[in-house]
């Protein structure tokens, strides 16, 4: 095979696209621990090249060797000496074509695009198989922690019954800080980017589809499906209020942003959403910027897995470790593991529709400060028959909107119920003449052991 | 090769020495997962025998098909259409020869047993190696967890800078009885045997032996360090009083059995010691019989890893893995990541002089109460260097010595000072006259972030 390393020297070429953070990171970790990975693998992985459009910004390598920067990614990655093609780019523009090109001509592709994966999963890696090469993306979830391989191969004895996650760094700072500090969304979502905790542009994070395109790369590995997005409901963190987080506490809860991945009746429920979980449970420990998988096997019973979950040296660290793996898989001639969603379960399950998933629920209204307006409300619940649990009827917060001077928000935790059945009980109550904009406030809860 | 499993079926013979809980565990999940072993990587494992002396005792796997039975070791493993030996037998008598006698074969063997590995690692790894196969041992340390995976394939990029393992589940299971229950720990040791949590002959956990196994193990991978267990100061958790765990909880503290190993200045720093750690670390607040490990790597920043420490199941699922890697291994025609020593670090490091581990301490003084007593013992400390951080005088408790009504228990914090100079000054102190028996408690304190 021509992308083989040779077997005398076992040396293993590596192409770096895209010389962003990530990018910087990995080539830091080949120059500064290849000696390492050398020793540990057998196979030493050799930097020939690294391409980015922006070839004059400092990257903050010292001993970067001269002569290996380019702008060329298509014939750096075609180079013969080029064995493993490392895509640090991003997106799903640029970044596939160069994936695809690297996948047709055999030569394996680590990466850490989850949002790639997530919306051309499947046809990527139908096109390595088809080239008897394969797709490496541990640094595609969970950053440093080797979530995948754990998955994948630790846990490779079990059926997954459940995986609750924290998968996106920048909602876990904002939420720990709107806790810490009880200030609302917008003050800290602004601070934090300014601190570079949080992009310009933040939708992604914070509205919940990065941790959704993670959650895809999950449920691709855990149970074998193919997991187009668009079944997996997201809801992100912009409507999490101090309110809500000190209702919650008060209830014994902190709300986390938790993709959440489970075997039911009807198939796989998975859905984003913000979650209370039990102030003494591991997960509601993780803050700041970490990130942390619980995974439950039938036969291991629960597992956790925690460390960052971005940033330039934890990403670069899970891309070498691919990056190693790939090699081990050049010299023996094939994977060990196969990557395709096929190779992970037996029959590839069905995700159960949204609808139907059950779950206990907190929900905040803010209600006209009137005789019988909770009674109306509870009423509405009652017809789709959605117990409670327990109720907080809080002070008039101070940043009540001022056309609405009266209004009362009231926190209510309810028993377990479909969420279709939710869906119809909070668009009667929006109907009622009780509510005051904005909209019910709902977040799932999850009472983890 | 003989051991190759055939590649037309992709089948793999596997026997069980062993048929106690561990090797009933194993035998089930074989049964019961072993389709979904085989959807996933390609291979499966075929249970071909079962070797145990008692054959005659139920345990409780109703579809167990008849004929697998044997008392016969031996002949069992050197059957031809046997590829892999797992030993679950334990200790180092039988269990070393047959273990010997498999890699002596050329047979790759999956084993759990940390005692062997511990003791005679360094001569079963060079036996492996001279007859071209492997030993498998992620079940060894962290049972269902898959640290061993995660430090050397995980984190392959990355040089350990540091491990905090709780390790052991039955200590783990007292120290938490002892804190929620506020019970001395006999009681708890009592109880914890008659629900089966702690062994008739219990030394072995409770005294840290099987945790600095498990240490062992652990430095071997990280550091590539034969890691003779003479080198790895061991301290159990007999010691520790419910006047400890209520001081330490005064200061912020939390007592956990904790295996630490540390790059230090001097080699790597390994011991085995109850040791303060912040209430709000997450190692902490691990409880029950849980395990959990934080690996530090120079790339990744801290990780941690959670989860089942022992029993039927965690253990057999830890087993069930090492079994595929074995049987991809085996198909591959070659091991994938070596797991000779040798292999894990550029250069093994040595290990550190115990006596200059420096640490900071809680220690416990039980004093005669008479003027002047504790300035003496403070005395001692400064002779040595050693300063103190925060002092707290408790009570004379219920349970004081009849003979010494008068005892005062002190507890201190000091400032970080090595071993062997705290060795000097409690030896000092010991030869005061205002030391009431017992000794000196004596733990370590680690502020982790």
């Amino acid at each position: 095979m021509s992308t083989s390393p040779s077997s005398s020297s076992r040396e293993c070429g590596v192409a770096v696209l895209g010389f962003g953070t990530v990018g910087a990171g990995v080539v830091e970790t080949l120059l500064h621990n290849g000696d390492l990975l050398a020793a540990r693998t057998g196979v030493r992985p050799v930097l020939r090249g690294i391409a980015d459009l922006d070839t004059t910004t400092d990257r903050h390598i010292p001993d970067l060797p001269a002569g290996l920067l380019t702008t060329d990614s298509p014939a750096l990655l075609a180079r013969p000496d080029v064995h493993i093609v490392v895509e640090l780019i991003g997106g799903t523009g640029i970044a596939r074509r160069l994936v695809e090109q690297a996948l047709a001509l055999g030569k394996p592709v680590v990466t850490a695009n989850k949002k790639l994966l997530a919306e051309a999963g499947p046809e990527l890696y139908a096109l390595a198989e088809a080239n008897h090469t394969q797709l490496y993306f541990e640094a595609s979830v969970g950053g440093g922690i080797p979530i995948l391989k754990a998955l994948r191969e630790g846990l490779a004895a079990n059926h997954i019954t459940s995986i609750y996650g924290i998968l996106n760094g920048t909602c876990n700072y904002i939420l720990t800080r709107m806790e810490q500090e009880a200030l609302p969304f917008a003050t800290v979502l602004a601070s934090a980017q300014q601190l570079g905790y949080a992009e310009a542009e933040p939708s992604l994070d914070i509205d919940g589809l990065d941790t959704a395109h993670k959650a895809a790369v999950l449920a691709t590995l855990a149970y074998g499906a193919p997991a187009p997005l668009a079944q997996i409901p997201v809801q992100g963190i912009r409507d999490i209020s101090p309110l809500d987080i000190q209702s919650a506490r008060s209830l014994g809860y902190r709300i986390k942003l938790l993709a959440i991945l489970r075997k039911g009746p009807r198939g796989i429920e998975a859905s984003v959403q913000p979650t209370l979980l039990p102030l003494d449970h591991t997960l509601a420990a993780v803050s700041g910027v970490f990130n942390a998988v619980q995974v439950e096997g039938d036969v291991v019973g629960t597992t956790l897995y925690y460390g960052r979950g971005a940033g330039r040296a934890a990403t670069a660290s899970a891309v070498c470790a691919d990056i190693a793996d790939a090699a081990l898989d050049l010299l023996a001639g094939a994977p060990r593991h196969p990557r395709s969603p096929a190779a992970s379960a037996e029959t590839p399950l069905p995700f159960a529709p949204p609808d139907l998933i059950t779950a206990r629920h907190y929900l905040r209204f803010n209600l006209h400060d009137v005789p019988g307006s909770f009674a109306r409300v509870a009423a509405c619940l009652a017809n789709h028959d959605i117990g409670l649990e327990s109720i907080i009827q809080n002070e008039t917060p101070d940043d009540a909107p001022s056309a609405a001077p009266g209004y009362v928000p009231v926190s209510v935790t309810t028993q377990p119920a479909p969420a279709g059945a939710l869906d119809l009980a909070l668009a009667e109550i929006g109907a009622t003449p009780d509510l005051v904009q904005p909209p019910i406030t709902r977040f799932r809860i999850e009472a983890l052991a």
